[in-house]
């Protein structure tokens, strides 16, 4: 396993930073390797890192309330998880299992937070692009929704799709 | 109409900032005044701003394709709203419309830019909060329709969904 700061230079997280940051960053990060069929992250769990995948492949599930867990997502190399407990404190909303072996870095919110008090130039880069992926998320996630509204069928749960986005996107202190 | 940076530390995007900080964005953003029924934010439009509801009553509507307009939600004194394409340059989904006289404070990304180029840790702050509000709704759509998926009738849309989702949360470069 060979990674260097010029992987997380690839990383759309970690884009916009200079090579120093890229550098500072990537000295913080812990790397671990993974078993196959291992738990990397559990539902639930309160830790806030970033995690990058650098070799191998992982799976996403979540227990959707009724008793067997679904996959959501496959990851690869260069993919990341963790993002959305990293930038607000809250439990994990999936799993993710080790498929294969599996190599990763991991970043923790405290070591964030160092280096934004020390660079807060990288910090402010690194949380915009989060921020912009999400805000792309969410006009995709919005948008699916709106289409399966047109659908015939779903006509009843309309009513019940408006009340709730009015009320998440006028609520700013959740 | 009697607003001051005061007014800004009571809004949650600018939770953190000290007072100087707080100072220093209200000095930058631009009030402006108005009338009832007038339109204060075009769909489509591709400005790039932080609009802060001072006083008066918004209303925020949408095309939804189907060719009339629809009620999203309401907004008044504190509210925010331009927060998506803020952080991430895309048309604006939706229009804002004065429902009363309406005074609002609009603070321009270059704005933005300008402050977070002499004040790193105020740009990380503020879009630190903006990122931590999208992933709560983003958490929040998620739970939504994944309960409406146990609905009956909705059974068919579900493979839909998912490989929705996981397109969306794997997808880090839109």
């Amino acid at each position: 396993m060979h990674a260097s700061s010029d992987t997380l230079s690839s990383v759309h997280i970690f884009g916009g930073l200079t090579r120093e940051e890229a550098t500072a960053v990537w000295h913080t990060v812990v790397q671990k390797r993974f078993d196959a069929g291992s738990r990397i992250l559990e539902e639930g769990d309160n830790v806030q890192a970033l995690w990058i995948i650098l070799e191998g492949e992982c799976v996403v599930t979540r227990d959707c309330g009724n008793g067997h867990r679904r996959e959501l997502a496959r990851l690869g190399p260069g993919d990341v998880f963790g993002e959305m407990s990293f930038v607000q404190t809250a439990p994990h909303s999936a799993s993710i299992d080790a498929v294969t072996e599996v190599f990763t870095a991991a970043w923790r919110r405290e070591d964030f937070q160092k280096l934004t008090e020390k660079n807060p130039r990288a910090g402010f880069r690194i949380v915009s692009n989060i921020a912009a992926v999400l805000a792309e998320r969410i006009r995709r996630m919005d948008q699916w929704v709106c289409d399966l509204m047109d659908h015939p069928g779903t006509e009843t749960h309309r009513d019940e799709w408006e009340n709730f986005r009015a009320a998440v996107y006028t609520n700013w202190q959740f």
